[in-house]
């Protein structure tokens, strides 16, 4: 097993100027379980209710995801209710119920704990804290998300998470909030400060920022003629740079920045339908062809 | 005479996060040819009032911007008085002062009139067609700038301007307003559909877009540590946009790209400092080594 991630796994009810759905698979392990199984192998962890569809377990497996820490427990599975309608880049919670997940106690197999690559999706980051002590060995990368509601309430252990990971992914408004910074390079020297070796900074429509230790890469957005749900954008792109990195096994400048843009590619497909619909059926010529989409999207000429 | 520039020169009163200034030179053409005069020669067509400063005709005379076309009227210079304390990206404009930039109706001399690149900065539409106009015969390229002002007021005149231009610069928002969409590839298309070939959408602190037939480009901005004053950012881009364009004397897909990334360059260096203090001082070597910068910014390596 080469990635493991932690998260939720979700029925979600989202409005979007381009449609409504009433429950959709979702959450962030789905997200991100999905966009990494096209590099590489997946276990994902998390909980649902006694209503998750089995042909939702089915697709997983279809993408040769580890379900085997995916625990059915009694009880309806997190359901999550939002809408774009004003702003596309900005989800709108209208309700949340945890259900099952409130009381999600990460446990991991042997099969999981030595996962060279773990990725701590946005959950309660003394859940985080509790899989990395539970890793029975540092494994090689760990990257974390985070969200507004941890900053508020959780921050000492937060920052505990954030001192101990490799990357941290978050949203650029998350990211001002928690370093009170609000000039992008500040934003990142200020998370880089509290431990990590790099950070993306993940800007919506605008795209993606990745710094590291002296350098820094502006990965953009695919400009998609129509964007439909831009639900899960965020975990599809760490699906596909961490997918990436443990393809190629090795974390350095040269791999974070190619793993940026296939992070990005993975998010541009998923906005593109709703939920997993578009990011679930992608054969390798369509991550190549928009891959090398990116390539035209931002290639230029050396100054003569 | 390779470009030539018509626009205003004027004495921005400017508070930012950074500081303050009470008067420094600025205007669209100011930051425009100064820009632009690293690349190819520069003809600046506008008018300053009897207060204007000789030092600062002296400074573009020593960037060898030709100032036969800058008019000297009596009365005032346009002074214009702006803040960003708020978003560092969006001006607030507390007081214009027209003075004699409110009469100006420009003159081309028979040297400026068959300038073979020209730019229509920021002003009426009227006054853009009759340079267009006066021009002896069509030149190669031109391009044009405007604002919401002129999108409000002046709606037939900027369209009839817009469908004579090659390329059309211009704020997301104010695009976004002329276009009345808000999805950025429908916003280049439709301002496509009105006429230019191509189209770059400046959108601040995120960079620019630049679209053309068949193709895009997502030039980033710079992540500079300290943004002092972002006036001109967006002249400073078109100067250098136009300079290389003219420097290499092609508009087609490769050097339109190349230009966007000049055109970044030299906005990321307006805005290291107020007013045109650093843009006004640059070597070879500076920009070059920017331009560097970007290359480093956006590069990543093929999927593999």
């Amino acid at each position: 097993m080469k990635i493991l991630v932690v998260g939720s796994v979700a029925y979600d009810a989202v409005e979007t100027p381009a449609g409504k759905r009433n429950s959709q698979l979702g959450g962030s392990a789905s997200y991100f379980s999905v966009a990494a199984s096209y590099f590489s192998e997946v276990a994902l962890v998390g909980v649902v209710g006694s209503d998750f569809d089995p042909a939702d377990r089915a697709m997983y497996e279809a993408h040769g995801i580890d379900t085997s820490g995916l625990i059915s427990s009694n009880g309806k599975t997190f359901r999550w209710t939002g809408e774009y309608l004003k702003n596309i880049n900005q989800a709108v919670t209208l309700e949340t119920q945890l259900n099952v997940f409130g009381d999600f106690e990460p446990e991991l197999g042997s099969a999981h704990a030595n996962a060279p690559f773990l990725f701590l999706a946005n959950i309660d980051p003394n859940l985080q804290l509790k899989v990395l002590e539970s890793m029975t060995e540092r494994p090689k990368m760990v990257a974390a998300d985070t969200m507004n509601l941890w900053i508020d309430i959780e921050r000492p252990a937060l920052l505990d998470v954030i001192s101990k990971v490799d990357t941290l992914l978050i949203n650029e408004g998350e990211a001002m909030q928690l370093t009170e910074q609000n000039h992008l390079p500040d934003v990142a020297a200020a998370i880089i400060s509290l431990g990590p070796d790099s950070t993306v900074i993940k800007r919506g429509e605008y795209g993606a920022a990745l710094f590291g230790d002296g350098f820094s890469l502006a990965a953009p957005a695919y400009p998609l003629e129509r964007v439909i749900d831009p639900t899960g954008a965020g975990d599809s792109f760490a699906g596909g740079f961490m997918g990436y990195l443990a393809s190629v096994d090795r974390v350095d400048q040269e791999t974070l920045r190619t793993a940026a843009i296939v992070g990005s590619t993975m998010a541009s497909f998923t906005v593109e339908d709703f939920g997993l619909d578009r990011l679930k059926q992608l054969t390798r010529t369509d991550i190549e062809e928009r891959f090398d989409a990116f390539v035209n999207l931002t290639r230029f000429n050396p100054l003569s």
